[in-house]
């Protein structure tokens, strides 16, 4: 068994791909078999594990996540209550609802069987710098 | 290796806290280091990880879902076919799909690694009374 | 511990049941406790638990998911980018990011510990016929 904290600063709403930090602490682990689970310990910013190949999708998803849930100043919103830390801390709670806190990644032969076009991304759901931490675990 | 089902009651749509629950079985458990296991065992209900701090957010989080799956009465939602359980059967599954049916939290030291705003919780989508049953696994 | 990569074929969008080919794989594991882990290697499809009681049930969530992501064909897409491999293709990576794609099952005495009605499904998202390979874990 292994287990890595890792910390992650985020500049803004958007994906930040940890998959080589992912492969990196399984290398490290030295377990050829298993399950990884990764978990994010926040509840504005989730987990998702979406396609690396061309950065359009991930502006696509994050426009996707911000029309659905838009921020609290927008007069669709104006049913909101929980309104203290700011017009993207509730939308960020509520795409952090609608998106993985935890995803669970099986390996063999000391390798993630990720899909040829998956990464691995922390999706920051406020508008100003954090730093956020995920726990690895095999 | 320990599992223990817990039943939770729930009295119409909202969020049901049972983090002190969790806590409690893998005190009992005995396991100093894994990841925990949460699983629910139905359709129309979730499991939910997110702030337990303020509980407007969860009143908003409800609202949120309500006003994305409206109850079938709603003309909005006139395309619905499967209705023979009642206007908040069908919303109840799609709500259901949105959120998460499996949960895998770290711990260390015998603690959960969740953040300082976690909260675990069952997100009922039915508006009658029900018994729910939770699966937890280290 | 055991392995299995298992290939379903689909047909466009719609939900695929394989809960026989997960209770297979663990009959054959010889494994009695523990948590299954399923995890989907791609970033336009999904895994889904569901009631496969009432077909209808999945027809309404097909039908939901469309009007929430529909083609971007679709006026109110026309602010999508990511259009080079068809109209379902941005759709079919949103959706993926709404729905799960790893679930962790409990089971006990050799029997995943679903519930009455809950069955496991591949949600396709695209509409071309498609090999998907799912990965399960004990």
């Amino acid at each position: 068994m292994a287990m890595l904290r890792l910390a992650i600063s985020t500049r803004g709403q958007g994906l930040y791909e940890f998959t080589d930090a992912a492969r990196d602490f399984l290398r490290g682990s030295g377990v050829d078999e298993g399950v990884m689970t990764v978990f994010v310990r926040h509840t504005s910013c989730s987990l998702l594990i979406q396609e690396n190949a061309d950065p359009s999708v991930q502006t696509d998803l994050k426009a996707f996540f911000r029309r659905l849930v838009p921020p609290t100043t927008d007069p669709a919103m104006d049913w909101i209550i929980h309104r203290d830390e700011g017009p993207d801390d509730m939308p960020a709670h509520i795409k952090a609802s609608l998106l993985p806190v935890s995803l669970s990644i099986p390996f063999a032969e000391g390798r993630l069987l990720l899909g040829t076009w998956q990464g691995i991304y922390l999706f920051e759901h406020r508008d100003s710098p954090h730093r956020r931490e995920v726990v690895f675990h095999v």
